[in-house]
């Protein structure tokens, strides 16, 4: 879509959506979302993450040049006829439960991803969560990649389980909630969710809990984090794609894959969650820096430390 | 009831009880429990406890034998006509969710606990969960306490307001699961509950989550600890309480009031916390010693460290 120079270390694909948000705070009507928009602005304060997703004839410029502004590459968003993706929900007065009220996939039903020739050759990759037969097609054509995380959500474990157990078997971190966890395996302790997930194939598992935190489970043990304690939560939409497009973004601006690496990349998907969380779609994360990151970093490090 | 020699370091006044669980696992009869029982069962570990608690005559001679085994201090116990307090509950399938079916208070509904003169000199003081105004009974007889925590439930903040919050205003720490605190403070979210309670008097307040860890709140700043993820829970009864007697056994026993001090003890209260929970009532404390809980405080720092 466009021209830069600096190569993308990390690749993600996803949904690219507007969505009509309603919290116990605000009603607020085609936000800029999508799992593809947050996992790529959060990415984007470590490292140049490039976008692979579509959008529709609708989509708005502001919401293109908001990527540029946060440094997103977009080599690989194609803007084609038709009407961008859009969701629609509302959050309970906890903001814990949400309801759909409406998905409509529109530009996304056709979607067929082509990667940049450069995006080829990015040795992280992200499949955020849309159809896992789009994660699949990506993941194809990425030549060598060091490490490939995805996500998903319930809609596709019940309505496309053998593509979702076959990237699955293929991808080397499954990042998933608890309840969707628990909904995918047919287990409920989360300790026994995880082991069934390892033994599908992936190294680690992320299993996220909202306000409760994350735990990541691998053959090298178990690392557990908190979630900051955002004092005031505006719109929880995004929450786990920031999560994980830090922890990403994290992992491949240092290169490394130590548990310490893993344990690191935890602790900043968390902290840049929650500036997510603060504001309306993209909103918040558009007015901070690295900076106010890493403030926030050493201060939940002081709430955690043992 | 019985002679010692060793002086008590921390008292705790509380529920004594014979409990019928129902849980997807089992249903137990006639269970020893109830606060003062976990409390100081965990506290055991690390110190000498002295239960302030009535038995009726239908008590059993093994409980009293069981709590003798702890090395918990018993002259504050005392036997009379009538019947034990008794507990009945049911736990759904996730264990998160329990229904109380009755609550018999028998000898409970008279108590008015008369402490030992060795006791009134305690400088570590757990008023588990029982009525405020037994807790406030308990409380005006010690004469010069270091440290006051106090632990509390929805009953009672529905049925017993005024002495609650009395008593709320004159505890250094106030202990309090997620939902109740909720329920106390009329407030949301959890920060913000922590702060209503922290005005009206205690320097700390333990946010509870259960399964998601507690929280610490104080003006020296914000604790975050996970809960030990267990395997296989059996029973989650007396969770709470033997997380809040690990947590006050660890203080009294080293004295100290620091954020270090402070932190640990609730590390060490996760850990006693997370073996209660995997069988019915005391049985798994009973079966355990202190180098099992150090154990596993070893591997649990490993999944917390930062």
């Amino acid at each position: 879509m466009e021209e830069t120079k600096e190569a993308v270390s990390l690749v993600v694909v996803g949904s690219l959506a507007l969505d009509t948000i309603a919290t116990p705070v605000a009603t607020r009507r085609d936000v800029l979302g999508g799992s593809v928009s947050f996992a790529c602005a959060a990415a984007s304060f470590f490292t140049r993450a490039g976008m692979v997703a579509v959008a529709g004839a609708d989509f708005p410029e502001s919401g293109v040049e908001q990527f540029r502004k946060f440094g997103v590459d977009l080599h690989g968003l194609h803007k084609v006829e038709g009407k961008t993706f859009r969701w629609s929900g509302v959050y309970e007065q906890n903001m814990n439960v949400r309801r759909t009220l409406s998905t409509e996939l529109n530009v996304f039903a056709d979607f067929s991803p082509e990667l940049p020739e450069d995006y080829r050759r990015s040795a992280f990759l992200f499949l955020a969560n849309i159809a896992p037969a789009l994660q699949l097609q990506v993941l194809a054509q990425i030549h060598k990649p060091r490490f490939v995380a995805a996500d998903t959500m319930d809609l596709w474990i019940r309505t496309a389980r053998d593509p979702l157990m076959k990237l699955i078997s293929k991808v080397d971190l499954l990042l998933i909630n608890d309840s969707e966890a628990r909904e995918l395996t047919g287990k409920e302790h989360l300790v026994q969710v995880a082991q069934q997930v390892l033994e599908w194939g992936p190294r680690y598992v992320i299993v996220k809990k909202g306000e409760h935190g994350s735990m990541l489970f691998s053959k090298s043990g178990l690392i557990l984090v908190p979630a900051y304690p955002v004092d005031d939560v505006r719109d929880p939409t995004g929450a786990g794609d920031s999560f994980a497009g830090g922890f990403m973004g994290c992992l491949a601006a240092s290169g490394k894959l130590t548990q310490a690496a893993v344990r690191r990349a935890m602790v900043v998907g968390t902290v840049v969650a929650s500036f997510a969380v603060e504001a309306f779609g993209l909103d918040r994360l558009a007015g901070i820096a690295r900076t106010d990151i890493d403030a926030r970093g050493v201060e939940f490090l002081k709430m955690i430390k043992v």
